[in-house]
């Protein structure tokens, strides 16, 4: 099974000229997800994991997948305002202003072990923003893992004190 | 294991007078986890389903897990703009104004059986929408569940003609 062949490429989404990767065509196949999954989980450097953090909100299809198959907690790092308890707070620059994530201050214990989770590697500047949240709350990050890698933009710059793995690069 | 143990009440959240309940904390505890998606399955009328549909953005955490435990395909329903190719619409009314959701158009294929996720029921009038795209699609709805349902706003007289369950009540 091609994981590429449930990828499916959209001109000018969100904006004109740029080449969006719809991943739905993959989710709404039950084959095609369990062998993401999979490969996800050869690809750690080891299952000792004790959270996964999925970022809002495309991350969340993968990480409750992977927080359960390593019998590991889930944590949600949402936009500012989401999260009802006390939180940390990292603000992060997009190519035109900025934005803001969050994470529950109690969501990961000293020490823990976590994977960090997102659909899409692009610039890698909301992916560096979580992983300053989880150290904030004192979690130790195992990798930073991600359905499709552009590896064109170069987000791996953005993380370099991490491993880093993409199932799918273009 | 009493489920209710990992609901945490946030007083004036997102806004004065609403008793908030957060289920951060049993996202974060994999066992808790692992009894909530075995009781929505042991609540299903049948198992004969082919997509789970989860409804932004908090419906993706419980979503993918039971569409991989059903070998169902996965659907992500969104507020507008946010997926990138052909979709339908419904909008709906919120308490102050209203609000837009989408599916794209191939999500579901004609007479598939769909089984509708949300983490909350509140007053119904977002999975009454999805319920309408879902149809608009052709599929048929097994059930519309939900983690938690808060029955005194009476969600499920929006869903009158569905199957509703919620694990937890209030």
């Amino acid at each position: 099974m091609e994981l590429k062949d449930f990828i499916r490429d959209i001109p000018d989404f969100p904006s004109k000229g740029i080449m969006y990767k719809d991943i739905t065509p993959l989710l709404a196949n039950a084959e095609a997800m369990q062998t993401a999954v999979n490969l996800f989980l050869k690809q750690l450097p080891d299952q000792n994991i004790q959270k996964v953090v999925g970022i809002e909100s495309r991350g969340f299809f993968f990480a409750t997948l992977l927080a359960q198959k390593l019998n590991a907690g889930f944590v949600p790092v949402r936009k500012k305002g989401k999260l009802p308890y006390r939180t940390f707070n990292e603000i992060y620059s997009l190519e035109y202003g900025e934005d803001e994530l969050e994470i529950h201050e109690d969501a990961i214990r000293e020490g823990e072990r976590v994977l960090l989770h997102d659909d899409v590697l692009a610039t890698g500047g909301t992916a560096a923003a979580t992983c300053k949240l989880i150290e904030k709350c004192g979690g130790i990050i195992v990798q930073c893992n991600f359905l499709v890698g552009l590896d064109f933009l170069k987000g791996e710059e953005n993380l370099k004190n991490y491993q880093v793995n993409s199932l799918l690069h273009y």
